[in-house]
């Protein structure tokens, strides 16, 4: 199969089809996105005008069998960083591109200032139209997605910009659909890559797959050995699999809590960062979890049986085993309210905010998917806007009505609420902004578990859990041993896992199936051989991760980035989190060891 | 004479006398507050939080009888730049420091967090006093200054923070006020300063120098022959002198036309920056022109005799000669409605914003008096408001009324008015922000005029046109001589300026003497003779102006500044300026050449 990229050009609204370079053979996902990125971007230029591109890429085995492959990464400056971006997804948009044989989408230039015009860019089997479509412009993205739907009945991939990212604020996510329903909850959220999009007047990238056929892998008897192998692996752990014990019950973790099943975990750790990183404990956190949606969902099937639309144990993608997705449903009609609400969301637009209801959280998730915005950042923002009192801490409907305001174009206040937890707190006065290079941390706080703040620190990316997932080791444990999470020296646990991560953000996997393959070493051979399988060749997954970091530290020092920018911000080294009444302590050397000569 | 230091800590409300150590004895203004702010800030605090410090230093010369010698310096790392800053301003506060022997005010430390009072510190002879004033918070300055004023009737001087400051907004300047009047019209404007006063819980600082006396020259008679030399140079040039021609009409640059006389000059060389940097020309300049104001005062006197309360050619400070301050009167009444009215302030509020109504323009300056903001910065964000089409360009009353949101806590528009143009701009996905180092370029467009875009990039304060002001060498002429503005070599000629300028901030000297110590060398060889007596030494100006930015830059340095902080925004090198259709084309080599192992 000959791989194709596809480059867009949107000065002159031409596009082009370019061979695969043999140099990028191998790459695909985050590890094409970022080189791609640091070849051609200039570093210095600035993110919303036509010198930055947007790349997007299947991950290497999306539209394949392996279990659980189907991640899109999208790549460029970020303007909420100002540094390098990979942010990646699931839904339905990756597998499609990888059936059609493109291994990358660079959308470049920018139509003359003054342009009041809306397009989409619509890719089928080897053939690429550049549409105007106005009438897409200003949706809420339920609508968008549906009309779209409409306008290609053959339910094609979508990914594109809301409302946030047509007025290229900075918090403006690239959102994706499902494969079941016509929900906008597949963010490739973070960095404020949507903002990018709009800013080339693209609100939609759609992708008919239709005459496509998976892409073959090199050696297509050891492929299918290893899959089956993983597949095994997978769906026999306690994280990834869905299973059930003697009597019947379940007790797969991501199946029947979703991601959400993090939140009494880390409640009960002490590292739930909960109002603005003020503890590491939340008292409604329980009514938040996993559980309450599981419970919730399993109350409604009761009462509304088929009418009812709530749901765990769903899957993002076709072909995912591990299936976490969630629907919240509403109380009182069983009827769907969001879908999915990840743990970060919960925790984000709930915890963050000291918000304990429920709906209240579902419902600022819902604006969130709705208007395109990331919602660890959009909870990051709203927690800004508490702090500078211009919402109260634990009002659910009072930040409910500050979120709403993003639908007006004219609001200062919906601007703000669109703008990312940095940009709010400078513009506020607020010096309690829990952020790293302008990206909001995450849900885990960095004082009682120093990895994932060495990770939030030094990634390329900003603070992000996903580039270096070290609570797995510090507090989930791996082969039932748990990495003390209090301890200083943590450089090479957190280079590891960034560099580990790095790697699966360009197969195609999902990051998920860490909790399996650093578990089980049927699972990891099995992964590694479905990649070596696809691409014929035995490939170093230390040295592959190492040289995307490589690409992306490259990238943001000719940006401007120093040591200096790995920093966590300083409240978070003076200020002991209860409940373990402790500062993060970890010492700049150590936090420079994680990159010092890469 | 001792010297002495006063240090105030605000987590609890103390104060100690220190005697000026010995390494500091000839350091005052700029070169001390940077020299402190260098060695006792850590670079990498929160410039908002309890490890920022506010130093305040009048210059060398402040309280003795040299001409024009009344600034005063304010220091700290800036919330705008997340720099070192030093912004200095005229008004009657540096005398009085200097009559009672103070060099130096630091105010250090933070109340505890939660805490609601607000505070002044009361300087008198010997005496130091921490009070609380809750009744001087939330007032517009106008207002203030009159209570102080009935408060302490022997009309002491005073700095502080306004409601921007109070509400620790970016764009928040330390006042000062005058001699004669209750204007808060003398700002240490730039950087935010009032900010970082205001997280210290500080809203003013009240100096009475009652039974204080003016510093000694170490030998007097030299001073008084230098003192002589240079007034009589002053007071001779066209621009710093009140001068008539033959026939009695006034010529004096400075004296009748204030600062604002620029405006006229800079439309034709076609570098005055309108519409948000666009043009270089404005078709209502002269409406708004220093012309326009002498004019209007002139008619007003005429109608309204004694009553008339519009001035040209009055001092900021007892002492100075130039006399470049004004105040703009109501046309209908004659009553004062603003003082001054810079030149900068002229151009932010009115040129930049295409405003071209006087009395508009005069609003918009009187409201960000009123409430504490910088002027330069305040128009650069209306600017970029503008830019994002939530207030219409040329809209006087639209920018007045989102200006007034500003006494309003709870409004999010307020908010973003005071928040500076790079984070509104950010905030609101604008790319055609005119910043450097996050702090809004000035009234000269880098495009045509070169040297003052390398001044621009490279200054340690941000962009900020009196760090080093070549407009003099390039637009105005040096002994009758202009240089090129359009050259590309022009580090040396930075750097110069830069330097000299970086003394002349210590001395307390207004930087306006520059106008005439370039052209006549009486000038400045009075000017030096000043400034040795004084010390009982003799300075080379070049090497104590170099050893401030030294102390500057090591600190940004340590802040994570690089090279890559010295860049003029993407338009600027890509968008060609209207009418000479130039871009800033310096080579980035040239520009670093600046710094280049300093």
């Amino acid at each position: 199969m000959a791989y194709k990229i596809l480059r867009v050009n949107m000065s002159d609204l031409s596009h082009k089809w370019e061979d695969l370079p043999a140099e990028y053979e191998t790459l695909a996902g985050r590890a094409l996105t970022s080189t791609i990125v640091s070849k051609e971007v200039d570093p210095m230029c600035h993110p919303l005008r036509e010198f930055n591109k947007i790349v997007i890429s299947p991950g290497l085995l999306a539209g394949t069998s392996a279990p659980s492959s189907g991640r899109l990464s999208v790549g460029g400056k970020s303007p909420l960083t100002g540094g390098i971006k990979e942010a990646n997804a699931g839904g339905i948009t990756a597998g499609k591109l990888g059936c059609l044989g493109i291994r990358g989408v660079i959308i470049e230039g920018m139509p003359p200032a003054g342009t009041s015009d809306w397009y989409s860019i619509i890719i089928q089997k080897d053939k690429c139209e550049i549409k105007k479509t106005n009438e897409y412009a200003n949706m809420g993205l339920y609508d968008l997605i549906t009309k779209i739907w409409q306008d290609y009945p053959s339910k094609p991939g979508i990914i594109g910009c809301g409302i946030a990212g047509q007025r290229l604020s900075p918090n403006a996510g690239v959102f994706g659909n499902n494969v079941e329903n016509t929900d906008p909850g597949r963010y490739a959220g973070r960095g404020g890559l949507g903002g990018v999009l709009g800013s080339k007047r693209v609100i939609s990238v759609i992708t008919d797959d239709t005459g496509g056929e998976p892409p073959q892998p090199k050696d297509k008897e050891k492929f299918e050995e290893g899959r089956k192998m993983f597949t095994k692996a997978l769906t026999a752990h306690p994280v990834t699999g869905k299973l059930k014990d003697d009597d019947g019950n379940p007790y797969g973790g991501l199946s029947n809590y979703g991601t959400n099943v993090l939140m009494n975990i880390l409640n009960e750790a002490g590292g739930l960062p909960t109002k603005n990183f003020r503890s590491g404990r939340f008292e409604n956190a329980a009514k938040i979890s996993g559980e309450a949606v599981h419970e919730l969902v399993d109350k409604t099937k009761e009462k509304f049986g088929d009418a009812a639309e709530g749901r765990y144990g769903h899957a993002c993608h076709p072909g995912c085993v591990m299936m976490c997705s969630n629907v919240v449903p509403y109380e009182n009609t069983g009827k769907h309210q969001v879908g999915p609400l990840e743990y970060e969301s919960a925790w984000a637009l709930g915890t963050n905010l000291t918000i304990g209801d429920l709906h209240d959280v579902a419902e600022l998730n819902r604006i969130c998917n709705d208007v395109g915005l990331d919602t660890i950042e959009a909870g990051g923002t709203l927690g800004v806007l508490m702090e500078a009192g211009l919402i109260a801490f634990g009002d659910g409907k009072g930040a409910i009505a500050a979120l709403k305001e993003i639908y007006n174009d004219n609001s200062a206040l919906g601007r703000l609420c669109a703008s990312g937890a940095t940009n709010a707190g400078k513009v506020l006065g607020v010096s309690r902004i829990p952020s790293v290079k302008g990206q909001s941390l995450p849900a885990y706080d960095p004082r009682p578990i120093r990895g994932i703040g060495v990770t939030y620190a030094t990634t390329p990316m900003g603070a992000d859990h996903t580039a270096g997932y070290t609570i797995a080791a510090e507090i989930l444990g791996i082969k039932g041993e748990v990495t003390d999470p209090r301890i200083l020296e943590k450089a090479d646990l957190s280079r590891t896992f960034q560099a580990t991560t790095a790697f699966i953000d360009a197969t195609g996997y999902c990051l998920f199936i860490a909790f399996c393959v650093l578990d089980d070493d049927n699972g990891m051979a099995g992964m590694a051989q479905t990649i070596n399988a696809f691409l014929g060749k035995e490939i170093d997954i230390g040295a592959y991760g190492m040289a995307i970091l490589k690409a992306e530290l490259d990238f943001n020092r000719r940006a401007g980035f120093t040591e200096k920018d790995d920093r966590l911000p300083e409240f978070f080294l003076k200020e002991p989190l209860p409940p373990h009444d402790v500062t993060f302590d970890v010492a700049d050397d150590e936090v420079d060891k994680v990159y010092k000569g890469v």
